[in-house]
């Protein structure tokens, strides 16, 4: 779908929900005022006053102590205040509940929410009901989208090996149930990627998944084949009750990312994994620590790009990059 | 009981524990306090430098995430530092230990505390043992008094009806286990209020409830009849279990606020409920959202409200609002 | 051991580890330095700019509300932003899940970790591995140490006792499974104190502890004669399974001290307990709270030497304190 919800009568980004849909323009904004933001973190003083006197809620219905932690720093290196809610299930289980939860923290004159919600549609939901003085984050919807994760996957891509146009990708693990795979499909395909290729095993690749712009493999060896970028998914240990995966060591033997398949991949190839990792299920420690790793890269970018998507849809980033939005 | 615990030897509030006792004139100082922290929620910048270098506990023995932000909020926006603890009633069972963890905190040289506590009188248990510069703010303990969610109550009442003395009020649901009812009846009398009723079912009306200056009510629509005002309370679940209420379904006809019921008020009546609701309980939807509930005002008034308390109790208020205490 | 792992190429303080050959001049910087935050406690702006811009992580492996609020009021006062983070054992089985953990968060830029762990090492381990930039506080790790706790003792007593070679200490409680006793013996062993006893049943005295260069008692009263301070241990309850101690009563009786018990010490003698007290179990209340006890001042002075701490090990301690540092 084209996501109109996402953008304000004057076409500027207003809600980060998801990247379909989004225009080409949008996520290269994005990446371009992260730039601007990479050097705040490497200052004496990491703090910049663009959202002084906002207030930023970390709307947490799933838990996860670690993406809340990194919209934490960045929200505080941007100066504003930070609310962190952890919503249990429970309390919200009829979606009128979660409205009635947001339209509460609106009515306090909060500006942001970043919202993590285990069904799929969470943060479209909300999007529709805020005024227009109040901004979403989506920081994971079900299996649907992890808009944030994708756009530092992106800024990771571009800064580490340059033109979308003349790389191929490999997406590892299990993409049916994957909202980062999800949402990195869209942004590559939007950004021009020369191929992008899904390796998993067949219980773990959605039905009709070409329809998505993607070569989907299943044999590991043949997906990697002169890959420039591998980007590995983690796997939800709660896959591995028999439906979906025989065992964690068959499982390894084949889709774990290991320096021996690595080598099927371009010699210069990058890998790439949202964290937090799981050593030797479907990475090994050599690879995930080895010199084709910028995973750890990838979390430092993770804090500018959130920058960058905060301050944009505030506003307030023009003044701060020097009016960089197309 | 009159409260000198309240105010120091000056005259001056110091802690806000009820409002038994209180002076019409001091509430009328926080009303009109929290009218000059109105505009602050509105700014681009939504933060004062009152209570800068400041340290405030929410000292939360029992959880409520909702509460707990409101104080939050408002504290940051006075540009204090906020500490939450969320402690467990468990390592807290002798009231001993509750003051010790009060003792130590304020060794910290911590400077207000927030307290809700699942005990009746918790609030003034703390307040009569720490040193003069330190303020406690009663945040709710047990069924005695939530003296900031009534002053919420009051602010919006003036706001949207104006004068009490001309105002017929009608509080309806748990009286019997409620601080909030509590509170506001105590308010409602202190600033003159016409007539206040309580409406609920025989068992959760406490013995002799018109010594405190009300009607009590079992037919909600005879309560209702030309009342100016509605303040509906929450429902706690866990009185449903046969010994107060016969079902869900019986309260909801007897007592639920129904568009139907609500026709026994005055015309231009308001709807008022300190959340969160319980949809289809003690309210309806249509009520809750309608053109007459003022619920959602309530919510923004309280961070303007709890604002006002905090600056006031900690003495600096007065540069921020050009004296207007008396 | 001597901890080289504590300092930088120039012998500057990098990480806070453990008292264990930490050279006295150190110490004595340290205490120095917290002399002059002593004051940042009772200013009406309770705040320096020490650590703006700067971002601590309260990296809690083992959950202590209470030391958690002591750093994090130290670091707001400071003017950093802090981040707190309470990381279930569950998910950190593995030593290697640790460091994926901090490496992610050094990833994030952040400045310093305060890292609290059930594990002897945990904070060594970790400093091993952290780039340049990065300063650990080690808040307690097993068995092993608690060198902040240590530093608010040494503060104290030379506050209120003045010099270590003419004073005689007893340290009274589970010597045995206790980090702040060893941390406190590393110390006062440091600082030259006259005698450093230890007085604990057989059953919770380590081995061979007269290596430490401390005298064991069994027999309290004897243990306390003509001591000048008198430093309590808190015991774990978990202990009294009957492996270690008999009973409560029993305990009481034996070792836990009293009016009566005290008396066999100086008359000015002071009593100390790091907190949180299991009053009746280890310690009077009648002596808890009487005129020879400095428990809450040592709360007051933790904040000031964990100020000190961070803004020493930070290196910016200097500009604040006026190069106090030898």
């Amino acid at each position: 779908m084209r996501d109109d919800l996402q953008f304000d009568g004057h076409g500027r980004l207003r809600h980060l929900l998801t990247i379909e849909g989004l225009p080409r323009q949008t996520l290269l904004d994005i990446l371009n005022t992260a730039e601007s933001f990479i050097s705040v973190g490497e200052r004496e003083i990491k703090k910049v006053p663009l959202m002084r006197g906002k207030t930023v809620v970390n709307l947490f219905f799933e838990s996860s102590t670690r993406t809340r932690t990194t919209f934490e720093i960045a929200a505080k290196r941007l100066s504003a205040d930070v609310i962190n809610l952890a919503v249990a299930q429970s309390s919200t289980s009829k979606g009128e509940t979660v409205l009635d939860t947001v339209r509460n923290l609106e009515a306090m004159h909060t500006d942001l929410f970043v919202v993590r919600h285990r069904e799929s549609g969470a943060a479209h939901l909300i999007a529709r009901h805020v005024p227009p003085h109040v901004h979403i984050v989506n920081a994971g919807d079900g299996r649907h989208a992890h808009p944030t994760q994708a756009l530092l996957d992106m800024f990771t891509i571009r800064r580490h090996k340059g033109d979308f146009e003349k790389l191929r990708f490999a997406i590892v693990g299990d993409i049916l149930h994957s909202r980062v795979a999800r949402s990195q499909i869209h942004a590559l395909t939007t950004l021009g990627a020369a191929e992008v290729r899904v390796i998993a095993p067949r219980t773990l690749l959605p039905m009709a998944v070409e329809k998505l712009g993607v070569h989907p493999y299943t044999d590991m060896r043949a997906g990697l084949h002169d890959v420039d970028v591998v980007l590995m998914l983690r796997l939800q240990r709660e896959r591995m009750n028999g439906a979906f995966i025989s065992s964690e060591q068959e499982y390894f033997n084949l889709y774990g990312l290991t320096q021996d398949k690595l080598e099927r991949a371009k010699p210069d190839a990058i890998v790439m994994h949202p964290g937090p990792m799981n050593r030797g299920l479907e990475i090994d420690s050599a690879v995930a620590d080895g010199p084709q790793s910028v995973i750890l890269p990838q979390v430092t970018y993770g804090i500018a790009v959130r920058m960058a998507i905060m301050a944009l849809i505030m506003g307030g980033a023009e003044t701060a990059t020097g009016g960089r939005r197309a």
